[in-house]
């Protein structure tokens, strides 16, 4: 287990006051799953010289980065995800590729790390010297979690990680933030489980780039193939993607290994397709502006409703509104103008 | 037609250089409607003199507004949200209400106006003297359109208008505007139009105090009621409401008139019970608290993206971004302390 690991970066590990970004990034670009873990590990401190180190880290690694292919994963607990992500890593894994698995999960502050968090789902994908695995990111907001998990989709990708599964939870919003840092989409879903149709949320639907209808074997096969016809039906509905893709129904059974070929002939099929028309960088590109103006709306809000003297002018305006002395508009612009002033120090 | 229009103050418009926003209020808390039409159109304008008279007369309104009962009607075109409004409105007009129509709709920019732009639809309504109905306010953004409206609803209530129906079209992102704005949310359905449950949003069903199957007569009387059946079902699968409203599914004809008074008296059972458990208050001040931060994280992103020098700067590391010369996170972080120190004049 974890044999890519260097015993001299190790010794250096243990002295580590003398450890700069640059001793991490050289046993990063080695492949050192160490230095990869540790590099995370300052992606998700909050403290701000852990930040200047994740500064100086990402901008090393953002031109070794970029050409994994990154899938994101989501469906809701129970349906298999663990299973499936461990039969599929095990296969690439023995096709000659480096498989990292990340997840993005905003609950997993209060529910202490319900995805992944518990590595012994996937217990034989943990022990290949090829897969990295790492527990959800924990942060009180998704916003958080979802930057520090596309900070490490490039720390992997600079570590020599060809493949990068991003698990979520069916929740929504994770799934957006999913599908805006990923190439392909998947929704694994379970037949007969009264969901079909009605339970799931519309948006996730239309995100999918393919649905695997999970424990398709004994009894549930019929109910499973019945399903896939339903999701055919109602894919039909969506218009045309961007990518030219068609979504893909397929019916599997991780636990028998059933349908993971498939599922990667299709990955290819689809990442050959897209590259071929250019939607892959179109994509990638458009991904990485939507982080950016993210980033800044963030920000933004941030650093206004943090204001020390805002928050009293805010409770102010807030009174005379529940009283009606003024508009929500209106409050709004005298707040506004409040907080230009504090900012030009008048 | 228009008897509610005093002539003095139609004397005074032809002057208009001598009015001010004191003769419009006077005119306006008489319920005279050319005084509230102009005002509205003071509300539409995008001229910085008309948003001071805007300020002036909202300020004004406000203490004589919030007295009538805000309703939010939506559904697909040709659901006969129009023909249900006139039948609704003639109904509670004769019973001595006072009724004024508007409309929420971001595409009437570019349709011209495809909410009550063609007030032929409402022929009965728009001669009486007690209905006032305004067609779509244009504009570019959604946040525009549904901030007009909502200063319309404020005007529309101080010229002693009782119930004020919010009309917008099924796309999505108008319901949640119009949801926010309103006391009561309807939402008209067609059966059998192959849209029971897959076509819907969710979440506008998750919104809809009552969903009303329109049409219930003739041969589609039967599928009307098959439908009822079903979105009473997929209600059922919605956590309880914070008003401890169930929402309820009735068959109407608003061509037949049919259904009409039942839809008014389910109104008034909610305004009572809402009104009755605190939650009539508690909802407009969370609504008045949601315009108020929707106003201030527009004025943050405009103020931020129109800021000339950041233009270039917001170019230059886009461009950066593309070349994979900085991470999306980085670049945001330079473009907001670019901003900052432009704003302290560094």
């Amino acid at each position: 287990m974890n044999s890519h690991i260097n015993p001299k970066y190790l010794k250096q590990l243990k002295k580590r006051k003398s450890l700069s970004a640059d001793d991490i990034l050289k046993a990063l670009f080695r492949g050192d799953k160490v230095a990869l873990s540790q590099s995370i590990t300052f992606v998700e401190s909050e403290q701000q010289k852990h930040q200047e180190i994740v500064d100086e880290l990402i901008s090393a690694c953002l031109p070794r980065s970029g050409n994994s292919i990154r899938i994101g994963i989501t469906g809701v607990p129970g349906v298999g995800k663990s299973t499936f992500i461990e039969a599929l890593g095990k296969y690439l894994i023995d096709m000659g590729k480096k498989v990292a698995v990340l997840a993005v999960d905003p609950s997993s502050s209060i529910s202490k790390g319900s995805i992944l968090g518990d590595k012994t789902r996937m217990q034989d994908l943990v022990t290949r010297k090829e897969a990295f695995i790492r527990p959800t990111a924990s942060g009180s907001s998704l916003g958080g979690v979802a930057r520090k998990t596309r900070e490490s989709i490039i720390l992997c990708e600079a570590a020599g990680y060809d493949i990068i599964l991003v698990e979520t939870v069916g929740v929504g919003q994770s799934e957006t933030a999913v599908h805006s840092m990923t190439d392909f989409f998947l929704l694994l879903k379970l037949a007969g489980a009264g969901d079909q149709l009605q339970g799931i949320k519309r948006g996730i639907i239309e995100m999918a780039d393919a649905i695997l209808i999970n424990k398709a074997d004994g009894d549930n096969l019929r109910s499973a193939q019945k399903a896939k016809l339903e999701f055919q039906k109602a894919l039909h509905l969506y218009p045309v993607k961007e990518s030219e893709w068609t979504p893909k129904v397929k019916c599997i059974s991780a636990l028998n290994n059933d349908g993971i070929i498939k599922t990667w002939q299709m990955l290819d099929t689809y990442i050959r397709s897209v590259k071929n028309n250019g939607y892959f960088n179109k994509n990638r590109f458009r991904q990485q502006k939507f982080w950016l103006f993210d980033s800044l709306n963030q920000k933004l809000k941030q650093n206004f409703y943090q204001h020390p003297k805002l928050k009293t002018e805010l409770k102010n305006q807030l009174k005379a509104i529940e009283e009606q002395k003024i508009s929500s508009f209106k409050a709004a612009d005298e707040l506004y103008s409040f907080y230009l002033k504090s900012l030009r120090g008048e």
